[in-house]
C-alpha cells in the first residue's frame, strides 16, 4: 500500500525549481516521479510536452456514465533561496514532531500526494470504483503556468466533458478548520506612461513654463481613488454583484483578528473599500493598485532635471461578474479623460485573469444551473469534513488569484472544488517551508470520502 | 598658443562626473588637467582640498593697484545617463558640423575653456598686462556645491579683495544675441518618502485593506500645484518682489519666439506662472518641479506588489529675496498636513541655494553703491559684445541657479558678471551635448577685450 509521507518525502528529494534552468534534473525526476506513482497505479499516464515543463496527464477511464473528476496539482517548487535560512536542508525531507520540512512540502507536494493517496485508497478498497479520475499535474504553476492555455485549448474536450475539477492548492486558518475556496479575484493589469517635454531638461532653465510629466502622473493617478478608499472610475463597480449574506455569516465564522492583522502588516489604519471590513474588502470588493512608479532621477542625491516622461503600472484585482477587458478600458478612458493639458498619455497592455466564483450547492439561488456532480462533490466534501475534522467546511473567497481555475471555468464551463490542506505556519514561498502530517492524515481520509460519494451517486 | 578646441577635447575625455563615486578617477584627471593647463599660463596654482573633490585656485597676482579679477568655472559634470539616448559616447568628444559634443561640451567645460583661452591670448598679447586674474574652478558644482561654503569661509580674504567675478555658466537665446545674466534663482532641494507596511506585499492576498503608498505619494504630489499652474503651498509666494519694467522690456527684446520654444521642447501647451507669459514665468517666477519619482516594481512586465515604500524628489527654483530654508519649511509643513493615514512621511534634506541679482551700473536706482571696477567690467562687456557679436548684450535674469554667486554676494559682497555662452540647443544635463563651437570663438575674442579693457582702466 503506498506510505504517503514516504512517498511525499521521495518526491521532495526531486529538487524541482521551474523558474531555474540549474534545476533542469529536479524537475524530470519530479515528473517522472509522478508520472511512475500514477502509472503504478493503474492509470493511462501521457506526458504532455510544452514549450517549458511536460504536463503529467493520467486517466482512469470507464463507463461513460460515471462521473469524471479531473484531479489539479504542481509538482514544481518555488527557489529555496535564502537556502542559509533553512534548519534542515531544502530538499531533504526531514520530520520534526508532526511536521515534514522541506521545499514544496505544502505548496503543492504534500497536498498533491494526499490527493493521491486518497484515490490509491478508494481504488484498493474497490478496484471497480465507478469514477473516471484524471489527474492533471503541472510543472509551471510557480511561474504563472504560461504554458497552459494553450494545454487548455488542446485539451478542451477533457475539461468538457468531466463534471468538476478537485484540488488542494488553497490554505486553511489552523488545523481544526478546513476552508472551501469558492472565489477568487481576476487581473487587469497595464502600464501608463506619460510623456511631457520630447526629452529631459534642465529644471532651472526650463522650469516654470511646462507642466512636469511626473506632475502630470500624480494628478491623475490621485484621481483614481476617492478619499473614502473607493476605486474613482466611471463603471468600475457596475458588475460588481452584492455578496451573498451568508459568505458575510462564514467569514464571521472565521473570526480573523483585525489588530493581529495590522500589526502583521505593520500598519496603524485600514483603508478597505467603505462599508466592507478590512476581510470583507479583500475577498468580496475589487481594487485599483499601483504596483509601481517611476521617472527622473532615483539616484543617491539631486540632478534637477524635468523627465520627459513617467510611468505607474496598475493592476486591478477584480471580482465576480467583472469583465477584465472591461475595467482596462474603463481605467483608460478615465486616464485619458483626466490627462492634464500639455503632456500625452501612453498604456501598455499586460496580461489579465478573470474572476472566479463557484456557489456551494445548498447556497445558491440557482441550484438547478449547477451540474449534479458538482453539487455532489460539495455536500460530500461538507460532510466528510464535518465527519472528520469535527466541524464543517467555511465557504470563503480568497483575495489572491488562480488564473487556470478562472480559465479553465470561462473556457470550458468546469468549475473546481478547491479543498485546503496548508495552514499559515507552513511557510509556503519561504524558509523551512512543511507540512502538517496529522493535515494529510485527515485529507486523505477526506478525499477518500469525497471521491466515494461522487462514485456512489 | 593653447588650441581651445583640441583643449576641451581633452578636458572632456576626463570622466568627470561628481556625484558618483565610480568616477573618482575621471575626477581626478580633470582636476589636475586644469591645475596643469593654468600652471603652464604661468598661474601660480593651489588644489585646495575638500571633503570631497578639490578646488582649483590659480592666481596671477601683481600690483596691489591693479583691478583683480576671479575667473569661476567648474570641472565636474552631471552624469551622461542615459547612455542608449547618445548618438556619440558621451565621454568621446566628438566634432560634428560646427558642434562639438560631449557630456560637458556646454556646461561647464567648453565656456571654461573660452574664457581660459581668453586669458592666454590677452597674456600673450601682452605678458605684463596690468591685471590681476584668479582662477577658482570647483568640481563640485552640479552637486550642489557643498564644500564651497567652507572655501568661502577659509578664503574670503580672496572675494572681499577682488573688485568682481566673472564666469560663463549661464545661457543665450541664440549664437548672434550676448545675454548678460543678472539674476539667477535660488534652489531648494528635499526628497519626500512615504513608508506603508512594513515590507512589500503580494496585491492579492492584502490588496484592498490597506493605502499603497504610490497612492498616497501621488496624491500628496497632486496637492502641490493649483490647477493654473501655481505653487499651492501656503506663504510660497509671500517674498516675491515685483518685476523691475526695465527688465521686462528687456525680455522683450529678446524677442523670443513661443512657438519656437514649445516646439524646441515638444509640448503643445505652456503652462506658466499665471499672469506671466512662459519667459517671464521661468525667469521672474518661482517654481516647484519633481526630478524624479520611484516606488515598487519597475522592470518589464509585471510584479504584483503593493510596496512598502515610495519617494519623489523635489525641487524649487527660487526667485531674488526668497529664503531656501523657509522654503524647504514650507513645503515639508504642507506636505505633512496632506499626508493621509496609513502611511508616514520622512524627509531627506538636500542642498540649497540663495537667488541672486545684480542690476547693471546704467539701470541701478543706486548706482553709487557699485564698485567702479564692476560698472567698468559691465561697460566694457556692453562694448565688447556689441562690437563682436554686432548687437549689444541683453541684460536678464535666467531660470536656472549658481548658488556660490548668490553665497559670494551674500557672505563678500562680491557681485558677477555672468557673460553667458550656451545654446538652448546644447542639451545641457541632457543626452547629445554639445557646445557651438562659433560661439566659442567669439566667446574667446570677447572676454580677451574685456580683461583687456577693466585693465586698461
Amino acid at each position: 500500500m503506498l506510505d504517503p509521507v514516504e512517498k511525499l518525502k521521495e518526491f521532495i528529494r526531486h529538487q524541482s525549481v521551474s523558474t531555474d534552468p540549474a534545476f533542469r534534473a529536479g524537475m524530470a525526476g519530479a515528473q517522472k516521479f509522478v508520472a511512475d506513482l500514477l502509472g503504478s497505479l493503474g492509470f493511462a499516464v501521457e506526458v504532455v510536452p510544452t514549450n517549458l515543463h511536460p504536463i503529467v496527464l493520467a486517466r482512469r477511464g470507464g463507463d461513460p456514465s460515471w462521473p469524471h473528476v479531473i484531479i489539479y496539482g504542481h509538482y514544481d517548487v518555488q527557489p529555496a533561496e535564502p537556502l542559509e535560512l533553512w534548519k534542515t536542508p531544502a530538499f531533504e525531507p526531514t520530520i520534526v514532531g508532526n511536521r515534514l520540512f522541506g521545499r514544496g512540502a505544502a505548496d503543492n507536494k504534500g497536498p498533491l500526494m494526499t490527493n493521491i493517496a486518497a484515490v490509491a485508497q478508494a481504488l484498493a478498497a474497490n478496484p471497480s470504483l465507478p469514477l473516471r479520475i484524471t489527474f492533471l499535474v503541472e510543472g509551471e504553476e510557480e511561474m504563472g503556468s504560461p504554458s497552459f492555455p494553450k494545454f487548455l485549448e488542446s485539451h478542451a474536450a477533457i475539461f468538457r466533458e468531466a463534471d468538476l475539477l478537485y484540488l488542494s492548492d488553497t490554505g486553511i486558518p489552523n488545523e481544526n478548520q478546513v476552508v472551501i475556496t469558492c472565489g477568487l479575484r481576476g487581473l487587469a493589469l497595464l502600464d501608463v506612461q506619460v510623456t511631457g517635454p520630447k526629452s529631459d531638461l534642465h529644471s532651472g532653465l526650463h522650469g516654470g513654463v511646462l507642466r512636469n510629466p511626473i506632475q502630470a502622473l500624480a494628478e491623475i493617478l490621485a484621481t483614481l481613488h476617492t478619499p473614502d478608499g473607493r476605486v474613482n472610475v466611471p463603471g468600475f463597480y457596475d458588475d460588481v454583484r452584492d455578496v451573498h449574506p451568508w459568505e458575510r455569516e462564514q467569514l464571521k465564522k472565521l473570526g480573523a483578528d483585525e489588530n493581529a492583522y495590522a500589526q502583521f502588516l505593520g500598519i496603524d489604519t485600514f483603508y478597505p473599500t467603505p462599508g466592507f471590513t478590512p476581510f470583507e474588502s479583500l475577498r468580496f470588493q475589487p481594487t485599483l493598485e499601483f504596483n509601481g512608479i517611476g521617472g527622473g532621477y532615483q539616484g543617491q542625491g539631486t540632478k534637477t532635471v524635468i523627465p520627459s516622461k513617467a510611468f505607474a503600472k496598475i493592476s486591478c484585482r477584480l471580482v465576480a461578474n467583472q469583465n477584465p477587458d472591461r475595467i482596462k478600458r474603463l481605467v483608460m478612458d478615465a486616464i485619458r479623460a483626466r490627462t492634464p493639458s500639455g503632456v500625452k498619455v501612453d498604456f501598455v497592455d499586460q496580461h489579465k485573469g478573470e474572476p472566479y466564483l463557484v456557489v456551494p450547492p445548498d447556497r445558491s439561488n440557482t441550484p438547478k444551473d449547477q451540474s449534479p456532480v458538482l453539487a455532489r462533490a460539495f455536500r460530500a466534501t461538507d460532510q466528510a469534513v464535518t465527519e472528520i475534522w469535527g466541524r464543517p467546511p467555511l465557504y470563503l473567497r480568497e483575495g489572491g488569484s488562480i488564473p487556470i481555475i478562472a480559465d479553465i471555468k470561462a473556457k470550458t464551463g468546469l468549475d473546481s472544488v478547491m479543498f485546503g490542506l496548508f495552514l499559515p505556519e507552513d511557510n509556503l514561498h519561504a524558509p523551512n517551508e512543511s507540512f502538517n502530517l496529522d493535515v494529510m492524515k485527515k485529507g486523505v481520509a477526506t478525499t477518500r470520502r469525497v471521491l466515494e460519494a461522487i462514485a456512489r451517486g
